[in-house]
């Protein structure tokens, strides 16, 4: 059937990493960083992101070598875990979501947080050397902040994509004013979408 | 303990819609379709959608409506199944993705066509009046429009919030230029966060 649209994966792919290459300015990232930078773009079909990608100096080198080490990844949504492709996971890594987790809506209704944040609270035992992946709530993002100021182990890596009009953008900008090793996109945009295509990234081989 | 961030649930989606509301213009839209636009924006944080977004004349009333009579929801990718709020369909509607149907593999390879694609052929059985949900796959988008052209019976509602560089403008286009009973959002941008969120929003009560 002769059809007008593009139908083979592989020509998809590789004109859409075509257009980002043509479109996006990467020139400020290293190489490892722009294979990384490319893919978040892909992920949410916005050249237009580029200027606001902001990655901690050696952060995309630390979140690959705790994946191949077996790091798990600590997810504040469904859809962040939906989005991971398990199969590209370096060491069959965990992948947790402590969302659902029965005890939080009580916890968050009793320390006055959304169960978003509240759920990060049962990450702390995991943390050490761990992913972070936040593509929905900022109140998560701003209670690990919290967390970590108060002495709970930072993770090796957090990928903070939080999305939306109140707190996101600010979240955000608390997390990339610290000596993390992050991975962010200012501003209000982000999303589960561009949270696991980072885990993605940082998972494939030779980024 | 005191913070310089917005703990409350409820505040945060005031604040988060009361900024919807002072940003986008919507006035192009009725009530119904001002109600989903709403949150379609407010799942991306992106205000400057709102020009984009095309919505077919009863095409809100009819997906609402069919969603109430039980239709099931056909999701192209796993994302979207994990961002509709279960407890919120209003009929117990099953969710359904043949994406990793096993006979998916063979038959792509077999038609040369993506696997999100060629998963669209197994919807047919299911397409009489159910509310289609894509926000991933251009050509998950593509195939459904030349499956309907060739005879399949059209959903009750199609909500088309494909992403991408190559092929996600193009099928919202080719879409927009049905008499289908559409949502979409045209351009590039799109993606799993907003085809979830518009499923909710036609759930949702009193939209």
């Amino acid at each position: 059937m002769a059809r007008d649209w593009i139908t083979d994966p592989q020509e998809i792919t590789r004109r859409s990493f075509e257009i980002v290459a043509a479109e996006a300015d990467l020139a400020r990232f290293d190489p490892a960083e722009r294979g990384v930078a490319t893919r978040l773009i892909h992920s949410c079909g916005m050249v237009e992101i580029a200027p606001d990608l902001r990655f901690a100096p050696g952060a995309v080198v630390a979140g690959r070598e705790a994946l191949t080490a077996g790091a798990p990844v600590l997810v504040d949504a469904r859809m962040v875990e939906a989005g991971i492709t398990r199969a590209r996971l370096p060491a069959g890594n965990r992948v947790i979501c402590t969302l659902d987790d029965p005890r939080v809506p009580d916890m968050a209704k009793q320390a006055g947080l959304t169960r978003s944040a509240i759920a990060v609270d049962l990450w702390v035992p995991h943390l050490p050397g761990a992913v972070v992946a936040i593509g929905n709530a900022p109140t998560a993002l701003f209670r690990l902040l919290e967390l970590i100021a108060d002495g709970a182990p930072p993770p090796a890596a957090i990928l903070g994509f939080p999305v939306g009009f109140v707190g996101a953008a600010e979240s955000k900008d608390a997390l990339a004013s610290t000596r993390l090793p992050y991975l962010t996109l200012l501003g209000r945009r982000g999303g589960s979408a561009i949270a696991s295509a980072a885990v993605n990234a940082l998972a494939r081989e030779g980024i």
